[in-house]
């Protein structure tokens, strides 16, 4: 075992999206491993969007606040049991936990979750089989109040919870229509994703395509992006639709057109739309139905993950920009340590 | 019987709030009546919010188009049977029906609803009885999940919607928070509507007073006004409150923040926020529950109805005028003809 920790630490509250300097990578000590604790050795560690909010200053009532620099970027891990004092716990078991970016971290064994690693690669237990799958299955199992033949409008559909919520509402019979961020990765979805359609947010007539790829309205809009790709999924909404508020990487508004809001409340009302906000820990006990329908989908073959794979923790930081930039392609992860499995 | 028939049309295509300009009165021949129709005498005609967009060029995909210039306003009124070509109607009558703004008019009887006058008077008939009073009802009791103890936000406090949530959220056993535009009518609504607090939008610390009066949040907002008093309210919410986006009287946003719609979104995630739509429509099975609870708390003197009675069809045009910068004082109606009741 080695005896310094790598860290990446905050270095600057982010103004917009992160830049590299934002972020700093610092050698710690070992953590000291307390009772009822277990030594975590990072394999792998996702890099998450809501990240950007946490380790942001500006901050929206009701959010822990924000977190002093110099702390470890928080975010979850896949990490192996190096050392454990804890009795549900032995040497050498892979665990999810909030370790955040760090090589080792000493982790109550009361907030980790033992990983079958059976259910599928470990990089997975981090996207399709982790909290971002979570978050998709309670938003279309919950939330969204879907029926088959509906028209499902899934933004980020390459990303950690939209490649899950996707294929979830696909095989409830809906069309899924995605918006991802190259023709590439649009053909990537509709070949194995099962997405009906899928445009590039980037194409100049984006607005117009989604318009004609959804000729009776959009019934259910997991809105995992915000900015431009929310307004055209906005102003093609169903009467009585529903959107699940659940991501927000892009917050740029328009502001050539002025304050949107009066016209967002209005349509609510005039269509009868149900908006409603997502976070995924008010759903944690949902984990055991999530995973048996979602192991089941994978090993009968209808349902794929795609992680895109970072090598070395060094790298996290620019991981975390180029997601949210759009340069990946799958659920970023992180790989810090060996993964023996 | 009169042999012409006075109308309030449409002469321009109002641009923001409407002026007196925007309506003409006319002279036109009497209405001819065909099978199955009835001659209805107007009596009251209300003037709702609503006809504010129906009247106006800008609307929202989903809503009927604009109405051509010279239209006749839209709008429901409380008319009297004058002469019966239907059979579930007789001559003397009282009947609500949507005959717009004239004096008399030919009404198919399948459109009309037949007034149990004994309820109360005739122009309640048009508020807290009639279509204000069951969005009410539908709001409080189907969308807003409430229970006693919470706390419940209602703008427009003493109009023909927020008189009747405020006072049915009041019974169900919720504190509520009331919002009018002068400090006479707070006074009057806490007398006589039961409203915990009811504050002033005009006040210049408004949002402050807003926070104070909802020490621990908001509940339920009752959205009857849209611009800063849907901005005081929801900057309270609580985490799991739900909103319902029925008026928005005042739509003007507040330019110099820029577009606070992502900001909005976002939060409606973070406080996992339930944003509905409201249209009455929706609901039109809901009257006989309705007129019931409403008309059993009337006769217990539970329930007040106000009504801002003006005299004279051709002042209708300024009563929405006043209605929209809240001068009236309770629920607008305008007396059209005789009320022999």
């Amino acid at each position: 075992m080695k005896a310094i920790n790598r860290q990446v630490t905050l270095r600057n509250y982010p103004n917009g999206i992160p830049k590299e300097s934002d972020f700093e990578i610092v050698e710690a000590a070992m953590p000291v491993v307390g009772d009822g604790q277990v030594l975590g050795r990072a394999v792998y560690l996702t890099v998450d969007p809501y990240i950007r909010f946490r380790i942001s200053q500006s901050l929206v009532v009701g959010e822990a606040p924000a977190m002093p620099l110099g702390s470890v970027i928080p975010g979850e891990a896949v990490v192996q049991v190096a050392e454990s004092h804890h009795p549900a716990f032995k040497k050498g078991d892979f665990v999810a936990g909030f370790s955040g970016w760090q090589e080792y971290a000493a982790l109550p064994g009361e907030g980790l979750r033992k990983l079958d690693v059976g259910l599928g690669p470990l990089p997975a237990h981090l996207g399709s089989l982790g909290m971002p799958g979570l978050t998709a299955y309670a938003g279309i199992t919950q939330l969204a109040d879907i029926a088959a033949g509906q028209t499902v409008f899934v933004s980020a559909a390459l990303g950690g919870v939209g490649a899950v919520a996707g294929q979830l509402a696909r095989v409830r019979g809906c069309r899924v229509v995605g918006v991802t961020s190259s023709p590439e990765k649009c053909r990537w979805a509709v070949e194995n994703l099962g997405y009906s359609v899928c445009l590039d947010r980037k194409a100049p007539d984006f607005a117009n395509q989604v318009a004609a790829a959804c000729p009776g309205g959009i019934d259910v809009n997991f809105e995992n992006a915000g900015g431009e790709v929310f307004w055209a999924a906005f102003n093609n909404m169903k009467p009585y639709g529903r959107i699940i508020v659940c991501g927000l990487i892009n917050r740029a508004g328009s502001p050539a057109e002025g304050d949107l809001s009066a016209g967002l409340l209005r349509t609510i009302a005039l269509k009868r739309l149900v908006v409603k906000g997502l976070i995924v820990s008010d759903f944690w006990d949902l984990r055991p139905k999530f995973l048996e329908e979602v192991g089941d989908l994978m090993r009968k073959g209808r349902f794929r993950s795609r992680e895109y794979i970072v090598e070395g923790i060094e790298n996290a930081g620019r991981a975390m920009i180029d997601m949210l930039e759009g340069r990946n392609f799958g659920k970023t992860v992180v790989r810090v340590g060996d993964d023996p499995t």
